[in-house]
């Protein structure tokens, strides 16, 4: 019976993981809880799950929290340290992390230094500080298991493989709902267009990444962390149909790739179950019936968050920090209606280049250089934002 | 270094080996060389490699081949035994068996006896004694490594996971040139059009296999002597494009895939090479190039070769020996323009029904039985022959 915590409860991931607990009742235990600010949601969980320990982001949502359990043999806690508590309780194998931000990166963190597999749904973690929490999971001998289905592909085609045998990874990328419009039609974009996702279904967030590029751009840098990879050695390749969910070319020129349905329970559950797998009643991967796997060069001209996520990667240190931070504030400005599709990127551009690079010592670092460039890219937003 | 012995080093697969050999001269040293009847070629390449020994099929061959020798350190034999002699010389660490027919056999049986690393690109080996030589290789502890395209793609697959994993194998198939033909066009191909394969270039007797589809039911016999899975579990799916050389379904419902370019020399040198890889310098996959992979269910009303491997598979024994052989038959007889493309199944299935089951539990089961089935199909064949 493993134990799971799983942090971001009620997020997409979060159900996903707890649909993955359902399939596998013999296996799995919900040892602990936490969320951001939907107490119903988390309340109707504990009900169910009766988790050890469970933890809400607010002091307020606490409040609410309370009131909607009642009676309840489940220590509950709020604000960041909640969430360390979650993450670091002894009655607790595996932490699932889909929390997003600091407070997601600071509980992993403790998490690792606890001894806890980690299973890894936060890109911005290792995007904010891959050095830290891979020296962390080293010198701890922690397994950092990726569940984003890419990263969770190549960690499958790795298996088993001496990493002098691997030549480059092959992030693919649905390409978003805008693949297909011209450098005009992107600049008139509105946030409805760019929330439909044509394969995944995901939050506003990641819908936009996914349209802008800026996902895959995440992407390459969460690969280089979880994988010691160079950026010279990751490339993206546009795949519409999201079968192919990301590739490994070996030295000799074989390339072996991991294809299946679209659906997140399936590398949960390979989290879950490593080094094990297990049966799932999922619906299998129908080749013969999904007809054609197309694959494109990105069009980086189009596109230019890919390229921002690789100088970020090169230039190292805080830079992803920069970028991940102003790019969320430019999402969001996007997502008000106050910022156009295509001046996303420049706003990222704009406060990479006001960033003075620096070493991510510590956590103080990411925190501090993380808060200066949401700052800087509400600036350089504004000065950008759209005056209809 | 490693020492390898070819045999059939004349044809397709032995000249790719030999390229494989330029391509690594630190690690790679022919020991020993063995050919059907072509002295001259066989002259060259021994006049080249300096082998140990090198071995040609008939007395008349030999002394061809003495003449265009001259004299020369490596010593020379014929017949059976000769192919026996470089197959289990001292100085060959791995066989690679490109050689056809009982010979083949023989030859292998004996190099696992030796001791020898199995580079196996002759299907019939498998498909007309899987229970003999995988029985053996067991007991001397001699590793058999395909170098079929699809069983190579299969094994890189299974790199590094336990059976219990795998839930099905899935053989792809070009479909050879006549996918798209109705019953009534297939009635009336011709040798010529049958010997144009769309994706690979290969010998005249496995292009009609890959035309008719035995070659890939030949395959799935092959499969299940070398993975040890059920015919129940072995699928095969078109794949017109050939990139896809072969997958393996997971039981959690995920999907791993060896993609590459199609070239013999890969599967070879991954067989030399195994358990490292080696670096090449052949062109790599560019699957934005490539543009789509299709993927669709074989046609088995059209094809119906296939359905008879699957038969005989289940129904084992010395079916597979009488598929094998009155398939060569039927095969030899369409190529030489006297039976029709639709009656070589035909000429198959009513051999099939012409036998007794018997186990297959000496070499000389084998023998007898092939050529009983080569006389049945024969007469089969004649019955059934055209009158133009």
């Amino acid at each position: 019976m493993k134990r799971i915590a799983i942090l971001g409860s009620t997020g997409s991931i979060g159900r996903s993981a707890l649909a993955v607990v359902d399939a596998h009742p013999g296996r799995l235990r919900v040892a602990g809880l936490a969320a951001g600010d939907n107490a119903s949601l988390l309340a109707e969980q504990i009900g169910r799950y009766r988790p050890r320990v469970a933890a809400i982001a607010s002091a307020a949502g606490l409040g609410r929290l309370k009131a909607a359990l009642g009676s309840s043999p489940t220590a509950v806690a709020s604000g960041p340290e909640g969430l360390v508590v979650v993450a670091t309780h002894p009655d607790v194998d595996i932490v699932i992390c889909a929390s997003a931000g600091t407070a997601g990166l600071e509980a992993v963190l403790a998490a690792i230094e606890a001894g806890k597999t980690i299973a890894l749904a936060n890109k911005e973690v290792l995007v904010m500080a891959g050095a830290l929490v891979t020296a962390a999971a080293r010198r701890r001998g922690v397994a950092i298991l990726p569940v984003d289905s890419e990263h969770n592909a190549i960690h499958q085609c790795l298996h088993g493989r001496n990493p002098s045998e691997v030549r480059r990874l092959v992030l693919t990328a649905s390409g978003g709902p805008f693949r297909e419009l011209t450098q005009g039609d992107l600049e008139r974009v509105r946030p409805e267009a760019a929330l439909q996702h044509p394969t995944w279904q995901m939050g506003r967030k990641i819908t936009i990444d996914s349209a802008t590029l800026m996902n895959k751009g995440l992407e390459v840098i969460e690969a280089h962390w979880l994988f010691g990879v160079d950026a010279e050695r990751i490339d993206v390749l546009i795949h519409p149909q999201s079968i192919v969910h990301s590739m490994v070319e070996l030295t000799d020129g074989s390339v072996i790739a991991q294809l299946g349905v679209t659906d997140m329970r399936l590398p949960i559950q390979y989290a879950c179950s490593y080094p094990d797998r297990w049966e799932t009643q999922l619906p299998t991967l129908d080749l013969a019936r999904a007809g054609r796997l197309e694959f494109h060069q990105p069009a980086h001209d189009r596109f230019p968050c890919l390229a921002l996520a690789y100088r970020a990667l090169r230039a190292g240190g805080t830079v992803p920090v920069v970028l991940n931070a102003a790019n969320e504030v430019a999402v969001e400005t996007f997502l008000d209606g106050k910022l156009g599709f295509t001046a996303i990127p420049r706003v990222i551009q704009k406060t990479m280049d006001a960033h003075q690079v620096e070493p991510v010592s510590t956590i103080e670092t990411v925190r501090r250089v993380d808060r200066w460039a949401r700052e800087q890219a509400l600036d350089e937003a504004r000065a950008l934002e759209l005056t209809v």
